[in-house]
């Protein structure tokens, strides 16, 4: 395994803070996974399953989501906009309706062509249109030239982790568990992670004491904690925050100086309860109690990759930017224009989230019925997957509520624990590689999101379709508890 | 302009690296050309100009470039699979040929959904097609495995150079004048720029002599220089080099162990000499000298921006690695992979651009007739830009060699640099800031790309049609040279 000494880089001489960054969603499972797959689509008969699963990330088209007809009626126009020229087409032969070429036309209008580079912080038309839902969703208003348009959220939170910490002493409170992006981005930048636990007892919510005491002691270390992250609704765990606990969030950056990033992607994979942003919040508590919170920092953001979108591959999202400093949102927009601008399409495609079809217009039925069986299908499966982990000796996991993913809780034997320190592995790693090589099903370790000491999870999503996967599961579990009893 | 000291972010405690980089292609003078643009767009009449003209970026579409038809009939295909079962109408109706129906169906076999996130580091079956291309143009071997699918150039400079830093002694040469993506992106890293002159007497083309300086002087202040960034055809000169030159500096990257970072997004854009890539010629002299290169790292970067593609807005691109250590490059897979992937749209265009359709194939004529349009008018609107400065007091520029860009000297009068400190600017900024207010057109500082002591340029692309705004510029330097003589 050692290095080419000739060679100017090595293992040992590359930037340690990549080396350091981890990133299990795509690590080894993941890889392990993909050389499966590929061995499967070349004929392989020698494996124990016949297709591979992946149900390690959040990644609603490779499984079975469709995407949602008009989005992509209108982004094969922006692509050819010539075939506006053939509009009786389009509409006689190839079943697009009025309102389809209406909304081409209107976002060609304000980009010009999707083969652009636009404004570094995203179409201004579009940011528009971004500030008119958060109005509509919120209640209060939102202005243009606070919105970002970003490659997927996590390119957002790339930039604001970026701006907001100064040096290694600057720290960031991150739910556990949490998307592993968080700790992969403080590991780069060399920022300091202060990690607070979820409560699994109260569905994983938040806990003010909690994030108190974590907060106390990384200071109490010199940490100079300024932001807190809140993943809501929760990834990996699908939990929505109840007003008094987005409330209480609130009051405590006020306290503390913190600068809240509400990671809102989930939004609309709301189960149980309801989806309440943070801004609204904010905007209500500014307008309670005057002055009060108009110092909160808020940045929340969100994406087209989730909720009955699933746009994935087209990397599109926003961040929103609440009671920040002028001069600081100037340097966000210098941080976001080295990098030119977010896909010209993946733009486009946020629009067309933030602004669907209404009641009324001519593709609104079709989109309603593709929109609710989606959110259908997502309700039914997470329930089936659910009932299969009620079934499966020493699993405990709460009942559904919202996102992608189940987040089970497993308790291994003692001799299975043995077995993943032989093989230089954690048990929750050992568990689901064993789990990978006998069903083809890839989930991500509890330990690549964090989890409490002593504890042990896997993350999975509940998107792939049908049940046989779900009982080769229960299975394999059932196989591996009689080995290692 | 004091910050609100309640907040917690202010523009004297963000990231300082943040704040210290420059990025003036989407500086004070873009934003200014914006808020001319809006204004004109909402019917102002008291400006001195009726449009305005972004000579400042290499942005071909926001100009009047139009898309190559066969890549767009794919990709809208791409975005609306379903049009598949109508093929009769895309090839009656419409005016779709086979082969882009056959191309479409290859992708999405490649793909499944452009809505599903692909590999970190591409779809596999696009990087195979850009290896197949490398081959065909550098006559070596490209392995898929080494392509890496970028969100454009400029989102795998940040991978490289994000990996090659390891810490603030870790240095780049980094050409001057050049593209500010480099120093800017040094900047957030905290590592060193190490600039080197290109020589303007020799149509702005590298020179070895001065390359060692700037490598012995950093060396000796301690830097420890990594890499050598080579734009080639440059930006914003337009140079091509000749065999000897990147063989002098394959040659000095294997004497002093430097990484060579070779951007070669311009590979198309050459009027004069040929392009000739850093790869091809170091598998040569590997050929020619077995195992005396083996050990000198290579990558080079490609985009669908610029050439005759010009798809800034799909930010699409790849950078191959050569002879680089395999747990560095796990180390990069790993790095891209916390980003998620490249726009898979964007990568499809990659592949598109590497593959276009070939001779006796239904869509060759179109796109060989569209891409020889394309190519002979950029380099018309050169030529004309060129006569035009040549005509200009003071004015001094190299006929064009490609790219999209003209960088001519301006040598503007001393009450001109008087006017200019008076307002805090340096002269070309003044220069620029006065061709904008008065014309409307929008150039670069040569400032922002760096410039020899003591000289002035500006940068500005060719790509705008008309002869209007080149008339314009004229007539602006006699006045401006007039009034301050």
């Amino acid at each position: 395994m050692s290095s080419n000494p000739g060679r100017r880089l090595n293992i040992d001489n590359i930037n340690p803070h990549v080396r350091s960054a981890k990133y299990a969603v795509r690590g080894e499972l993941a890889v392990k996974s993909e050389e499966y797959r590929a061995a499967l689509h070349n004929g392989a008969t020698d494996l124990p399953f016949n297709q591979v699963i992946s149900a390690n990330i959040g990644n609603p088209q490779q499984l079975d989501q469709k995407p949602i007809t008009f989005f992509r009626q209108v982004l094969s126009i922006l692509e050819n906009p010539t075939l506006l020229e053939k509009s009786d087409v389009l509409v006689n032969h190839l079943g697009y309706k009025p309102d389809v070429l209406e909304r081409a036309k209107k976002l060609l209008a304000a980009v010009g062509s999707v083969g652009a580079y636009s404004a570094s912080n995203g179409v201004p038309a579009i940011r528009q249109s971004i500030a008119d839902f958060l109005e509509r969703r919120d209640g209060f208003p939102a202005n243009q030239a606070d919105v970002y348009l970003s490659a997927g959220a996590s390119s957002g939170v790339n930039t604001l982790l970026h701006v907001i910490c100064a040096n290694e002493k600057s720290g960031i409170l991150v739910p556990i568990p949490q998307y592993p992006l968080y700790t992969a981005s403080l590991s780069l930048l060399n920022a300091a992670c202060v990690p607070y636990l979820l409560d699994e007892q109260k569905n994983w919510g938040t806990d003010l004491a909690t994030i108190k005491a974590a907060h106390e002691k990384a200071e109490a270390e010199g940490v100079d904690v300024r932001a807190i992250v809140i993943i809501n609704p929760g990834n990996p765990t699908g939990a929505s925050l109840a007003e008094e606990d987005i409330r209480a969030v609130i009051d405590f950056a006020r306290e503390k100086r913190l600068v809240i990033l509400a990671d809102e992607v989930y939004q609309t994979n709301v189960f149980v309860g309801e989806f309440i942003s943070f801004k609204r919040m904010l905007r209500q508590m500014q307008q309670e109690q005057p002055g009060a919170y108009d110092a909160v920092e808020l940045a929340s953001l969100h994406s087209v990759s989730k909720g009955m979108v699933g746009e994935c591959g087209h990397r599109g999202g926003y961040f929103e930017l609440v009671n920040f400093d002028p001069q600081v949102q100037a340097e966000i927009y210098k941080f976001v224009s080295i990098m030119l601008c977010a896909p010209v399409i993946g733009q486009c495609l946020v629009e067309l989230m933030v602004n669907p079809p209404r009641a009324g217009e001519p593709s609104h039925e079709l989109y309603a019925r593709e929109y609710d069986a989606i959110f259908g299908g997502l309700r039914e499966r997470a329930a089936a997957l659910h009932r299969a982990f009620e079934q499966m000796e020493g699993v405990q996991c709460g009942p559904p509520q919202g996102s992608m993913y189940l987040f089970p809780t497993i308790d291994l034997p003692r001799r299975a624990a043995e077995a993943a320190a032989a093989e230089g592995r954690t048990p929750d790693e050992f568990y689901c590689m064993r789990l990978l090589e006998a069903t083809g099903v890839c989930v991500v370790p509890g330990s690549g999101f964090g989890q409490k000491e002593g504890t042990l999870h896997f993350r999975t999503t509940f998107l792939a379709p049908g049940t046989e996967w779900v009982g080769s599961i229960v299975k394999f579990h059932a196989e591996f508890m009689d080995k290692y009893r």
